[in-house]
Formats: structure tokens, sequence, C-alpha cells
């Protein structure tokens, strides 16, 4: 980026954007606020004075262990009051939180550690066997502290050395004279895992979280008065960084441990209890909670709470049912950990709520919603030209901004995941003229057809909705002029195998699809190939079928 | 300060903050929201997209007359839509807006147009007689900018060479390629006036008014359903900067002009119609729209509203009747020039909105407030020494953080007014153990005796609450053994002339405060003298009886 110098201002810009400076904020001006956590003990309560005394006894202890600026530290936790404190500790002294995600498999767990050089790691007393499933891969780790309420000696373990997280706080003392960090230093790394490849290294700076963490507070309007309950794992994306804006505004914090979705009835409870007002997760949490709900004779109230929801488009359904039962506003988020995350926030613009009814309104929050502010989003088609905002130009959302992410940390990766100082996100989509985005698609499952592109899941979702399929997947093959063109392969439901033509099928899409947006051919299948968590393996079919269209005498 | 350099992060750090990014952000999410506007002529309305597009062209026209990156340009305006351009458009091509205060003398803004080498001048129509009686004195100005309806043929004046603004636009293109700003570059110059002395010049950072911008939003809640009106003239502290917190949540906009107390009927009326939600103003602004709103038959309802106060302390009264009688919250904030100017902001903690009573509440809402987040604010003694945040020690009032001044523009005072990297604010007060911050005196209205504070303010409270008293003031003077101590000047109302003793005063105060903080003497006078704007000249009281106690035969 061309960036011009213009006449000296006076002022302070030289005091930094810190993690720091918001925990001790919190301490100072909300010293007995409540943070709640969940332990395999039963609920707990402690305040922010409490929690800034033991951040800054870690402190303390970390630099005892020999930890410098600049050092990386893992992290292998759930969504602890612990995990909340390294959070502060760590980057607070100049070092950076690794995220071990505790879903990848060990092998990538090794390649995230190795790559990033952690010196240390913290563990879970839970999560024992992981680290110790992982730690003879590890080439550059010299101890690892786990975070427990027992003895360490009643621990058993091959790590080696082990050091217990009470034992090192009790033997300090709750004050640390904090730096001041440069802004552009990294508080955190968290590896993001794409179907392919390794794993790739987003390191966060502390102004990229200070400023996310605002933002946040902007759109989500997080106040003084909000209980906000952690659900996305914290070992991903900083768990959305909604603790840091919670933090920010003096809230109270409910930390739910490991009880998730594996034991809905005490996340649920603890929420009700706790009267939580704002949190935020996928529809992989939000919907079994729904069901959840669904059994309780009485409905908890939930009024004026919002939840926001990531990962994925949240069904039309939950969202309203959600509404309905408990009150609570279900609102969709865009982001990826290379956008720390928020890029998107679903509202409706007060002119747009006279205007739509009811049932716009709902088909609306479905987008992923306005750009937040200071989030430059485009979309743009092969070449790279940014596509008009017509709510029809379909193309790759390119965005870049003060938290995104600009490249990926020591890895040959970055130049194919940037262009023109935007990062790429590889989600296809279209931005209407009122500025809602709307994801259609991942890019490498958009066909270019002839310098067009169609989009194979508007094909499928199409072809699925005809009462004789039962499932159905598209996918772009090679063509000798048009360079791509569609490939249909389709399961008939058991009642009609065999009783179904490719014309049949071909006619049906006509009614809603252009002509030259057809599939070439329409392939039928016993059973389409799945991935190891359910999806169409489009993959396997684009391999196994690339060069079918050339061969065959179609054309 | 101090600023270590930890590992490097992948964020897009040098993304910048630049006002220029929220403009733009309003014009592509919310284009067709509205900013309304009086002029003249009657109430106007257009929308972001307009606005825009008008600022491009300026940023254009700016060009053409020369303009360069770091070039100081002059404003002098009321709150109207082309000020509101201007703070888009002059910033956005990396030059300066300096704000010229309508209310300073014409020898104080000769000074300060000089001081900033300001090389072109915008005035508002209504205000060239008092740009004619300045340009003469102006060393530095190549040409006026006349902001009219008018054509420039009937326009009158001795400002030579001049523009319309209005003409400028019409030959330009609405499309402008806006460069990526240093952050730290100055955006905007407000010179702050004190009561000795030139002003001071106090040159803000695109960086500081972004983040104040999304601060504002975090904690007074600004958003995309608010109808924000500028009451604050936009000449002072970017009149507070609140409507740069409005276009980055497309709020709409109201723009009340020159209609300000002069015309409350206008204002008022124009509050009404937009249902205006927010707004920031002055007890000189909130107490006469109030006491207008009590002539009125029908009371308008500001239910939900949020008017934030600043200036000085919002009398009690007045907050519980704009509640009353409108529904609106009177939240005081404290701030000033140097601060950009949100410092503290007035809210009650949860737990606190359970312990205290319903008048406890009221008498909290006076306080400053709690600093808001990134707000390092501290009181010190003489000695720069922090005292204890126990609601009793009372110092100055010393802030840092990323949006306070770190100095003056090219101004030897600089040296006196920061210390240890603080701004020091001159106000002496104290904060208690929650944080709340209240504001006691001017340090220099401070009365030090023996090492120990003696708030004027407070004996001067005490004794206009006795019955037979019309005013009172209190100023320290030497003290041959105690360096200072506290001599009261009384005028008794008509009728208790010569009928109160020294003693009968001194009695009377002794009530409530210690011995060593009574005045040692108590004089009678017809009159307290008093500045040009009403208040009372202490300095005058204080040079004149200054050697009173040494040569006093008390001692």
């Amino acid at each position: 980026m061309n960036i011009i110098k213009g006449f000296p201002s006076t002022s302070m810009n030289d005091y930094q954007l810190n993690t720091t400076t918001i925990i001790r904020h919190a301490a100072r001006n909300f010293p007995e606020r409540e943070i709640v956590y969940r332990t395999s003990e039963g609920v707990f309560r402690y305040n922010y004075a409490e929690a800034y005394a033991r951040i800054q006894k870690m402190a303390n202890a970390l630099e005892k262990l020999g930890m410098k600026t600049g050092d990386r530290i893992g992290v292998l936790e759930w969504n602890t009051h612990r995990f909340y404190e390294l959070y502060y500790a760590i980057p607070g002294i100049g070092a950076v939180l690794l995220q071990m995600n505790l879903r990848i498999t060990p092998d990538e767990l090794i390649y995230v550690v190795n790559h990033s050089e952690a010196k240390l790691v913290f563990v879970d007393e839970s999560l024992i066997p992981l680290a110790e499933a992982i730690a003879p891969g590890l080439k550059t780790v010299k101890g690892y502290i786990i975070m427990t309420n027992k003895n360490l000696a009643d621990i058993k373990t091959e790590l080696n050395p082990v050091y217990s997280y009470e034992n090192l706080l009790d033997q300090e003392e709750p004050y640390y004279d904090w730096p001041m960090i440069d802004e552009t230093s990294a508080y955190s790394a968290c590896y993001t895992t794409g179907t392919t490849g390794k794993p790739k290294g987003v390191y966060y700076s502390h102004r990229c979280i200070y400023l996310h963490a605002m933002e946040a507070i902007c759109y989500a309007g997080i106040s003084w008065k909000d209980s906000f309950m952690q659900i996305v794992p914290m070992f991903h994306a900083q768990g959305w960084g909604f603790f840091f804006s919670a933090t920010f505004m003096g809230s109270r914090i409910v930390l739910p441990g490991r009880y998730m979705v594996e034991d809905l009835k005490s996340l649920v409870d603890l929420m009700i209890e706790e009267q939580v007002s704002i949190g935020c997760g996928a529809p992989a949490v939000f919907m079994p909670m729904l069901n959840y709900i669904k059994t309780l004779k009485e409905k908890p109230s939930f009024s004026g709470a919002r939840f926001i929801s990531g990962a994925t488009e949240p069904p039309l359904i939950m969202m309203k049912e959600w509404k309905e039962l408990t009150g609570a506003d279900i609102i969709h988020a865009y982001g990826s950990t290379e956008t720390a995350p928020l890029s998107t926030y679903n509202f409706i613009k007060p002119d747009l709520v006279k205007k739509l009814s009811e049932e716009e309104k709902w088909n609306l929050k479905r987008k992923q919603g306005l750009p937040v502010t200071g989030m430059d989003i485009k979309i743009v088609d092969s070449e790279g030209n940014e596509l008009p905002r017509d709510g029809k130009s379909s193309g790759e959302i390119l965005i870049r901004g003060p938290w995104i992410t600009g490249s990926y940390y020591n890895d040959p990766r970055t130049r194919d995941s940037f262009l023109d100082g935007y990062w790429r996100s590889g989600d296809a989509g279209v931005i209407d003229p009122e500025g809602y985005v709307k994801i259609t698609d991942r890019v490498k499952d958009l066909i270019k057809s002839g310098g067009e592109w169609i989009s194979s899941v508007d094909l499928e979702n199409a072809i699925m909705s005809h009462p004789k399929v039962l499932e159905a997947t598209v996918t772009g093959v090679h063509h000798p002029k048009w360079e791509e063109r569609p490939l249909a392969f389709v399961v008939l439901k058991d009642e009609f195998k065999d009783r179904v033509t490719k014309g049949e099928i071909i006619d049906y899409l006509a009614i809603q699809f252009a002509k030259w947006q057809l599939p070439d051919d329409v392939l039928f299948l016993d059973e389409i190939p799945k991935t190891s968590v359910g999806k169409f393996n489009k993959k396997v079919l684009r391999e196994k079928y690339k060069n079918y269209l050339i061969n065959s005498t179609k054309i």
C-alpha cells in the first residue's frame, strides 16, 4: 500500500493498542464484576480484580520460566477461566499465544506447534492424553504446564518437565509492570485448516484484536449490562474475540468450560441461571440447543438477547424458532480465521424495516450482512476485475481492512492468497445495491464457462428439490471450447430408480436457469461419494470425470 | 514511551485508520440514509450518497486550487452540511482542517490562522463580516471560499480572491481517488483558549479521531437506528466528533445550522420532527431547551434518547426534569479540546443499580463518570505522586491514551503541560474505589496550605448556601507559614447589608469543614468582579489581596 505522510499531528500516536489495556481497565473500573466458570467440579465465580491478580502472577511466572518477548507459547484448553487469563498474561509480556485446535488431527497439531516453534505448552488436565500423543513429535517445546486443581503429584503423565498452573501462581506476587508493546506485534496465532494441505498460520497483532474488540461492540451493542457467554471454542480465532469486547465494556463473562453440545442441559441451565444476553456460535451449536429447549416444558426467556451465528448460513427455521420460543435474536455474521473473524454483520436498515414484508425480512436475515465499518469488501471476476454491486454479478469475495491477515506466517501459499492488497476469501458471492453480502458458493465449486460463472450449489439445490431425487451434486469438468461445463450427478429415490430420464431433470432445471447454465449431461449414480464429515466429495467426482465431456460423443 | 517490539504479526497493520473510510462506508452501505440540514431558507435533506459525491467533487476542487498534502485550510462555519462535507474532503486529500472558533476575539482568530499558516479559508456567507475583520491580519491565506446558495456576483465582500463553494462543485466530477494517509498525520486542528495567553494548537491525527469515533459508539451505543443531532459547534473539538460516530454506523444526521439557543423553537421543532435520539451539548444549551419545553402545552417525547452533556457538571434538577418531561437521559461526560474530547462517561454499573437509592443514583450521575476504555486516568499530588483511588484524596487529573494530545503545536507551553507522558488537565478531582471520577476544582483554584489542598469551590458553594449571602468567592493568598491560606469574599443580600459578622460566616462553615480548611478572613464586598463571560474573576482578587494576610495584623 502506498501511504502518504501528511502534516504531523500532536496526538499521542505512540500510545499503542495493547490487550493489557483492556483487562487493566476492567480490573480498575469493574473490580467486582463476575466471571463465571464451569469446571468438572461445578460452577464457580470470581471477578475481574481477582482474574487480573492471577494474570499478573502468571506474567511473573512466565518470566521466571524464561519466556521472553516474542516467544510462542501453546495452549491446549477448553473455554475456561485459565484460558481467559492466559489470553492476557501471555500477550501482556510480549509473547504470542498459540491457539491449539483440539479438533484437528494429532499430525496437524504437531505441524502447528513445530511450525510456530512454541517453547512451552499449557495443557488442561483432561487433555493430557492428547498432549502425550503429540509430545514425541514436538521439536521446540521445553515444558508443559498442567491446568488442574489437583496436586501435581496426583497427576500421572509422561509429559516432561511438567509444572502446575496453580503452583506457579502461588509463588508469585499479583503485580506486574506491563511493557508497552508495539501494536503491530503478534499477540496470538491461529492456524487455519483448509480441506487440503497443512494448516496455515495467521498471527494476529495487538492492534488487530483491539480494533476488532471495539468493532464487535459497535455492531453487537455489547455493554456493561450484558452477560456474555463464550460458546465458540477459544482455541479457534480466539473464540471470535468477543470476550475481549465483553471485558472492554465490563460485561459479566460466563465460561462454560468443556460443557457444550455434549451436555446441553448444563449449557442451557448455565445460560438461564446467568441470564446470558449475548454469545457467538455456529448453527452446529444453536440447532441442538434449540432442539433441547423444545423438550423443556418451561421455555427459557432470552428476550432481548443477541446470539451471533457464524461459520455457515443459519437455517431460517432455526432463527424463527429461537425468536419464537425464547425471544432471542439469532444474528448472522460472516468471517474466517483470516478476518479475526468479524467482517460482515446482519441487521435490517431502518428504511428496509419499513419497506419489506415479514418474509422478506427473514430472507434478508439469512444473508451474510453488511460489511462492518473499515472492512473494504469487493467481488471480482476470475481476472480480478471488480464486479458491480447489483445483487446479480457473482465473483470471488476479496477483503482488506485493519484486522485482516496480510499473509500466512512463513508459508509460500501466501503468494496465491492475496490480490492487490486484498485477501482472497475463496468464497463466491454477490453484493446487492444496499450493500448486503450474500455467499453463494466456494470459488473452487464455481464452474467457469466461457468467462461466466455458474453456481454448482444453485444447480444442486434445484435438482434436489425435484420430488424424485434423493441427492445430487454438480461439478465443472473440462470442455474444449468453454473451458468448463457443469456435469450433474443424481441419485434417485429408490421408488424412482431407472424411471427418470436426463431430459426430465434438464427440463425441470430449465424453468429457473438460463440455457447456458444447464448441465451438459446428467449421470445417475447409486450414491454420491462423501467426505469423512459427510459432505459431498466433489473432488473425487471432478477427478474421475474431468475428461468426460472431452471424450463424450456429445461435442 | 518505551515501546518493545514483539514477534511480527501477519495482520494488515499498514491499513491505516483514515476518516475517508468512514464516509465511504456510509455512502456504499447507507446511500439513501438522510442527512437533514437547516439553512436560512428552511429545512432540507439529502443523503450519504449525495454528500459523498459532493465531498469527492470538493476534493477535486481543492486539488485544482493548489492544495497539497499537509496544507492547513481554515473553516468559519456553523453546523451545516457544507462543514460536514469539508470534514471529509479536506482531511481526505491529506490536508488539515483548521477549526475557526467564532466565539473567540478577532485578535485570537488572527493568531490562530497565522500560527497554523492556513492557505485557504472557507467562510459562511453570514460570517463574511467576521472574515473581513480579520483578513487584513492574515499572513498566509491566499483565498476565500464563500459558502452560500447565492451567485457570487450577488455577494458583496472585500475578501479577495473569492470563490463560490457551489460553483467549485459544479465544475468537478464526483469521483476522487483517495490516498491512504499515514494515520498519525493531522486531519484537523483546534486551538484551545485558556483564560490567559494565546490559544494553543491541538492537531488531531486521523488515528485519534477514528478511534474516538469508535469509542463514542461503544459507550453511547450509537447505531443505524439513531437520529443524531449535531448540537455542539463543529468549530470546537470537531463538535465532539460524534458526527463521525453517526456516519460510522449509518445513523441519520441532523444539522441545525446556526439555529441554536437563539432560536429555541426552531431547534426543538427540528428535534421533534426528525425524532432525534442522540446528541451532545452543554448545560448552556440543555437548560434553555428545557425551559422552552416547559412552556409547551404538549411535551415532546424523547423516550430512550441520550443527550450527552459536557463542558461543566449538569445541574441535578436539569437532568431530572429532562427525564421527567421528555423521557430523555442527560448523560454527563468529561473531556476537553486536548482529549478529543471523550475521556469519561457516566453510567451506573449494574451492581450499583441494585445497591443505591434513587437519590444516590442521581448524585452519582453528577460525577464525571468512569474513564472510557483506553483512557489511563490518574490523580497526582503537587509532586506528581499518584494518589489512591479512595474517593477522598484529591489531586490533579492526568490523562494519557490513544486520542489524547501529546503536545501543543509549536508552542513552548508544551513543557509545563505534560508529566511523565500524561497530559495535565489542570482539573483537580478524586477517583472513588468504583473508578468514578469527580472534578472538584481547577488546580489553580485550589489552595495549597501546608502541603494539603483546600477546595475553593467547596468553600464558595457552602458560603453561597447561607440564606443571607448573595454571592461569594474564595481564593488562596500568600501566607508566611502555610504558603497559602483561603480568603473569603462575600456579597450580602441587600436586606442583610452590614448585618452579618465574619464570625457568623465562619461558624456556618465550621459545621461542614475542618478547622484548617476555614478561611483566615472574610471580606465583605459590594460586588465580586466578573470576567467577560460572567464568571467570578478570581485573578483580580488574588492579585489585589495577595499580601493581605502578610500585611494584616492577624498574624
